[in-house]
Parts: C-alpha cells; structure tokens; sequence
C-alpha cells in the first residue's frame, strides 16, 4: 500500500493479504518465459517484456549473466489490479525472490530490490518505490531517494491493524497522478510536513493517538477524492468506527484506515463497506496487521 | 535555532550557548517592571507590555490572578539580537521560569509553555513555536500544531554536535519572511517530505549518516542564502571539514551545521568563521552539544 495518505510517493507499507504467488521453475529450453497468469489478471501480457514479473526477472538475469537460463513462471493473481493496492509491484517482488531462490544466488533481499523495482517500473512508468519496497522488505518504509535505493524501515507500534476497503470501481494510476496540481502552497506545505514528521514520530514512540491526528492529507486526498465517489462517506464511517485515520491507498480507488487493535478494525471495515454500498459499490475487505516480512518462499 | 534548515516553521533545537538571563525579585510596589536591560538588547523596550519577558510574564499573572503583584525583571541579554537564534524566544522563556520559582507556582515547564509563547509572538508577530518550545524545554522538538502546543521531543543521537556561526550582520526575520514565495513545487514537496523523513528516522536510529545526507533544503534555504552574504562559501567550508549538513539559523543571518563530534565541529566552525571573513563578515562561533534541559533555575 503505497502513501500512507500522509507520505505520497515516499511511504509504503505491506499487509498480510492480499498476495501474489508466482511459481519458477527451471526448463531445458533456454530463455525467460510466463507460462501461466491466473486470477485478475487475466488482461496481463505474458511477454516477460511487458509483464512486471517477467522484466524483473529478466533484470534478475541480466545481472547474473544468466540469460541463456531456461526459466518459467506461473503468476497467480490473488490481488486487484489497478485498486492502489501495488498488486503489480506485489508480482514483481514475488517473481525476484522466487527466481533468486531457484538459482541460489544467495543474494538477499536488499540485494534484490533493484531488479524487483525495475520490473515494477514496467507497469507504473514511474520510478517511486513506495509499492516494490515493502512489498519485497515488508513493513513500513520510507523511500527517501530512488535513485541511491535509500530505504528505511520504520518502528511498527504493537496492535497497529490496517483496514483496507476496495471498491469495485477502476482507476488508473497514471489517470489519479494526471490531476495532481503541480504547486503546493506554502502554508500546506508546512502543515504537512509537521503532520509527516508527528506521523513518524508517533510510530517510533509507540503513540497511537498521534499517529492518528497526524494522518491528514491536506495536498493529495482532496484531489483524488473526486475520482473515489463516497470517499468522504466511506472516512467519515471509518472515523465514527474509531479508526486512528483514514486515507487514499495509493492512488485509490481503494481506502485504507489505521486501527487500535483488531476489533476496531472489524467494526471500521463493515461501516467503510456499508458507506461503499450506499454509493451503489461492491467491495472487497482486507483487515491484517503490518506484514513484517515482506514477500517469502513457500 | 528554530528551522534546523530541513523543519522550516515546525522544528527546533535549543543550544547550551549563548542563553539570556533574567532575575526576577519580588517588590512591594504593585505591578510588573522591567528594571534593567543589559547587553546586546541596548534598544529592547522596557515596558512590559512591548517586552518578550514582560508579555511572557504578564500572561502569566494574569492565568494565576496576580497581576496585582508587584514584580521586578532583570534581564541580561548574553545572546545576540536578530542573529536568528531566538534570542527574544529565550528571554520569555527564562522570565516565565523565574517568574513562576519566585511565586512558587509549581507549573511545570510544559504547563508554562502557553505564556512563555504569548510573550514570544509579541516580537516575532507570528505564532510559530520552533524557538520559544526549544528554549523552554530544551531538545530537539517538533512542533506539531501551534494552537493545541502539540509538541514532541525526538531522539538526539550520541555525539551529535551543534555549530553556529553568527556574522555581524542585521537581518530582521519580518524580512526574511517576507521574500518567501508562497507556492511550493510539487516534486520539491514530495523531495522535502522524503528528507524530513529521513532526517527524524535518523535521528531515532542514531543514523547520523542518514541525518547528513537529508538535511537538504531545496526549498527555503535558496530564497533566504540571497540575504546572507557568502552564505554558499561558509556552506561549503563546513561541507569540506566533515559537517554532517549545513543550513540557515532560523530566518538567518547565522548558519549552523550539525556535526558528528566536538572536533569536527571546532574545525567546522573555524572553516566557517573563515569563510564569512573572506567576505569580510566578523563573526562570532558557538559551539555546543544539543541543550536537553531548556531554561534553568540558577
């Protein structure tokens, strides 16, 4: 889950579910090739070219000399795409780790993160690493500079839940950064940034009350609201239900929200899902606590 | 030293030097005086009411119901005036600290915080908190919301040294202010954002490494260096003796670098003290750990 609300484009954090899962494997015929995609992502290309697993891996490849290497991947789409929930990063993440462990590269996670974040690039067209680096390293990370892979964990409190609610409706990232105004004016710009850095200051002292009041985005949740129809329902709900805060998951559609414990985090998802269906939408909930370890061998 | 170059309005950080004093002593006359002004603040008004400590004080008799009382300020001002460190911060913050031992009042410093900034905004004219918070609490602070003083310490690493380098030039902060443009690219926000991060995420990790490389102020800095004279030599002096960063005092014109211990921050702040004088500035250095107490009964 890209942002955070409160770090567009430099926060991130990954769930426990949902996942992607991708099978490799090793073939007598030379050459990269995706054998088998199931679940949404029915529509993806199986050109490893074009597909964010399949140029991960490539990338993966190039860097070991290995090209030659006959290799298969089956993709198992268990997450929405385009819902702002990195389900292409989630795929490229899986894909990395999974082909690294095949060939025993030994090469770590860390280690991976280039290719993986390459493969992602595929599909967003845009370098930010706010999906691929948790969906690979888990937690939540502060992406402070792409190019240099200058990346950051940051202190997860116990009981923290994330609520996240994707209603059947699609948006395109590139359509939800399109709108975005190119200037921020200053006095917002100052709010947020103290907003920003109490959000991260309420993480590593375990101060759930102020990473709560902090969670609030002055500068991109308005614009993309448009785009989300019910959204200040669907925070509003999420609120009245004690949730800590509620936002944008990445570029939406999907909204996410911040929980005490696990019981809140039931209550808020239902009235988020209710609020949704005021609006005439369907939607999917997902309730888990930060996922710590990022993408895993099975 | 409000800003710290990269929390422009929102952070701050007090210094074991320069400080004022203030000797606060009960009188039989009825009513608050200022008896004596020493020092630099040769031209600070001596009616309590225009006076940083006098308004600091008043508001605080005015909460307890004393305005009746009848009391005495010295104050002693061992800090330089429009220098960018807060020196009109420090003397509100000790006269609210005297004035409340005199009285035996038994507020705490948190509790005398909301008269300390009454005081504060009658010289700076604008409600920001990142120098009378500092003062009166030490540390390095975070000031999240001015009108509920939702205030935070954060963690200050081992070995972390201060450098502030004070030219003999007069720039008043209405000015400094008033250059500002008022609109903030969005790729310079969302940079910002990614530094400000990092920097309190290196903080709390004791990163200094991480603390270094994002104390980057693409923003404020460039507006502000135009009113300081050889401000990106004195910058690069730090830079090449091993400061960690180095940025603007406040609204200037004194520069600070942050350093990783007590010899690199004497070479650091006599390569600045160089620098300005190769621009024909004199200059005066201080040189100090971070000040974790804030204002002091002596």
């Amino acid at each position: 889950m890209g942002n955070i609300g409160i770090g567009f484009d430099i926060m991130g954090l990954a769930l426990e579910k949902p996942g992607d899962e991708v099978i490799a494997s090793k073939s007598d015929t030379p050459g990269l090739r995706i054998t088998k995609i199931t679940g949404a992502g029915s529509k993806l290309p199986y050109e490893p070219e074009k597909n964010t697993a399949g140029m991960a891996v490539q990338r993966l490849l190039e860097h070991l000399g290995e090209t030659g290497r006959g290799i298969e991947l089956e993709i198992h789409k268990k997450m929405p795409i385009n819902s702002g929930l990195g389900s292409s990063a989630a795929s490229a993440a899986a894909a990395t780790l999974a082909v690294s462990e095949l060939l025993r590269t030994g090469l770590s996670k860390r280690e991976l993160l280039p290719f993986a974040w390459a493969g992602e690039q595929v599909a967003s067209g845009s370098p930010q690493g706010d999906n691929i680096v948790p969906s690979l390293l888990g937690g939540i990370v502060l992406i402070r500079d792409n190019a240099t892979f200058d990346v950051h964990r940051l202190h997860v409190p116990r009981g923290l839940y994330v609520v996240v609610v994707h209603p059947k409706l699609e948006l395109l990232t590139r359509d939800a950064r399109a709108i975005l105004k190119q200037e921020v004016p200053l006095d917002k710009h100052v709010r947020h940034n103290a907003n920003l850095a109490a959000f991260i200051i309420g993480l590593f002292n375990g101060d759930l009350g102020l990473v709560g009041r902090s969670l609030r985005d002055e500068i991109i949740e308005p614009q993309r609201a448009a785009l989300i129809p019910g959204f200040y329902d669907v925070q509003e709900a999420a609120m009245q239900q004690g949730a800590l805060g509620c936002s944008i998951s990445g570029a939406g559609p999907s909204v996410f929200a911040l929980c005490a414990n696990s019981l809140i985090a039931e209550n808020v998802s239902l009235a988020m899902q209710l609020a949704f269906a005021m609006h005439k939408f369907e939607s999917t909930i997902y309730v888990s606590m930060v996922n710590q370890e990022g993408a895993v061998i099975c």
